[in-house]
């Protein structure tokens, strides 16, 4: 095989993440790689530091991002908080809670399943019965905004309940950090993490991690070693931790943690609550275009989340030729469904710098184009005015 | 804090990694980002594993880069291969064959230490008395090519004398691959990882891993899961696997794997012959210059890494002001001294693009300025001549 310099097609990523890039961060990504321990980079650090409390609400120290994928940054907190025979009560209503509980068996605990209803937000009565029957569970553990499904829960009010029944937390917000409020310190989170690829628009391959001093405490007094050598919070820490004197733990993903920087560095310019509200106004104008064009959402309103919009695929339409129409004549890239709703939905993100309104007008556009030449029996015409009234308003 | 975009400074990168990055794959790391799963992102990650198949030489199909830094492939290769209880013998010369008995002991298995001088080359005789006593043990460990010391070992007998007692091996090559030959097929090594960001010159952040069939078959016959959900092959596999099936395991980093792919390619042209060779006269170019100063190598002749020099600080010599005076009045990097060796060496690098005659006249010239005006002692104006009496011959 002839192998050239890769030169990637130009796509307008309205998936489940990653999403659109901001091209200051395309920039940011390629300015010239220096040490990871240089002071210039050690400042650097500090800043990105600061700019993650900021985008997490939180003045917790021990906020960095961990140099490697959400999933990572998910197991992170796990085979830190988790020991040998520990029951951890996960509330699963979606793929990423049976990914919370794959960690909890993976680091020797048990996992005690409130299983809810995929598309649904997590239901707190659940939560309170398990609580009741597992007294001596020490850990609930919760994801905020189910990118499986475009689902999210009251995480204040789980997180609340947990600690009633002394109980730490652990919260994915792998998808809600920067597109809807995550309040850390407000909610009483214990240990939370992100990605960098989702509502901070920045490239795939990191994971924002914070843990408050509850956790660390947890951590710090764990009987068992951590299990991994690359995730030991306690390792981690003497590279992350605060001051010039930083010890070499690992390489850090240089030029990743730039773009990182400048992600929340543009968040910050535009202030989180007029963050949070672009994303609602954005998503709120898609809802009136899906809708007038005959797509249902799976999620009850109370519950949506505005950037990832999971609607049903049509009866008799085919999922990967409409993906693929759209990728291929329209170069835009939509989410197909995952797990148990693999098949059945399309999962269309409004994440970060995608959530634009250019990008609302070519997703309704060309859905509609697709779906029109397809037979697939939507009603033409109607969506751009719909669409048009709540983005003008 | 008045945070704004951050600008690095230019560097030259002389120390153990990272090394300076190919304005190409700077390039390449800022091209458009796409999604994980879009047909042209597998044709890349295709060719991204040919590319690294032939870096590696080897034919393994399970040849691909972790998505995390360096520690992060080691943890892979450990965390698949051992299993509770197993014993795993390491040989340790270096840092990091202590950072393997820790992945070993995090893993549940037992590691038996085969404890070298640092600075040296591993002791066939030592692990040879080693396995007759530790005849139970199935796994042997070792470093290619140590980066806390500069030495080199004979990984192609060694592997020869693990198997002939039964063992699979596992082999850092991090900062061996591109700079010196590792042959993964001829010398039979089962399970190897390595790094972005040394002699490839790509960004930190990747961890380029080969299994055998061996290895794998170690893999699918584990009585225990493996206890990474990140790390776990058998799921990994799932996404790199071969055919233009892929299931979503994790997001990949994409911009990360365009740079990396593009950091093969300008390897692929080189050609590896002709990049182990340049390391080669660079560095007798650079050690004719430094030793004509009167500085002094740690690792014996025979056993030296190309691409990372270990001299010795000469006495009364204040190591920290003098890395700070190279990166301050002449942004150039060299490396301290790591673990047992902190103070008393200076790592100077010749990795990758950083292998170039420019950067070692920049290196000799500056060390023989600061530490001249710093009465440190050395010879002047013979350092130039020696040098490039090598580099013209």
């Amino acid at each position: 095989m002839l192998i050239r310099t890769f030169n990637p097609p130009v796509r307008t990523l309205m998936g489940p993440g990653p999403s659109d890039v901001h091209p200051r961060v395309l920039e940011a990504l390629s300015r010239p790689t220096i040490g990871h321990l240089d002071p210039a980079f050690i400042t650097m650090m500090d800043e990105l530091k600061e700019l993650l409390q900021y985008a997490l609400q939180t003045g917790n120290a021990m906020t960095m991002p961990v140099s490697a994928p959400g999933s990572a940054g998910m197991e992170t907190c796990f085979v830190n908080l988790v020991e040998p025979d520990d029951k951890v009560i996960v509330c699963q209503n979606g793929v990423f809670g049976g990914r919370m509980k794959e960690n909890v068996e993976r680091c020797g605990g048990s996992a005690v399943m409130v299983e809810n209803t995929w598309g649904e937000a997590i239901d707190i009565n659940k939560l309170e019965d398990t609580l009741k029957v597992h007294g001596d569970a020490r850990i609930v553990a919760m994801v905020h905004a189910e990118t499986s499904t475009g689902a999210q829960s009251d995480v204040a009010a789980l997180v609340k309940l947990a600690h009633a029944n002394d109980c730490l937390t652990i919260v994915d917000a792998v998808t809600s950090l920067g597109g809807t409020p995550v309040k850390v310190d407000e909610w009483e989170i214990d240990a939370v993490y992100s990605g960098s690829q989702k509502c901070l628009s920045c490239t795939p391959g990191l994971s924002p991690v914070s843990f408050n001093e509850r956790a660390l405490e947890k951590v710090r007094n764990r009987k068992a070693r951590v299990q991994s050598w690359f995730m030991d919070l306690n390792l981690v820490m003497g590279y992350w931790g605060t001051g010039a004197k930083r010890a070499y733990h690992h390489t850090a993903p240089i030029n990743a943690l730039y773009a990182l920087h400048e992600a929340l560095l543009i968040l910050q310019e535009e202030g989180l609550e007029n963050a949070w509200a672009r994303h609602l106004k954005n998503h709120l104008a898609l809802r009136a275009g899906l809708e007038a064009m005959g797509l249902q959402f799976i999620v009850k309103e109370a519950d949506r989340l505005p950037q990832l919009n999971a609607v049903t695929i049509p009866a008799g339409v085919d999922d990967a030729a409409v993906r693929s129409r759209l990728l291929n004549e329209y170069n835009l890239e939509i989410g197909a469904g995952l797990g148990a709703l693999a098949g059945k939905v399309w999962r269309i993100g409004l994440m970060g710098h995608a959530s634009r309104a250019e990008n609302i007008l070519l997703c309704i556009g060309a859905l509609e184009s697709v779906l029109g030449d397809m037979g697939a029996g939507i009603k033409p015409g109607v969506a751009l005015p719909a669409m048009q009234q709540v983005l003008n308003s």
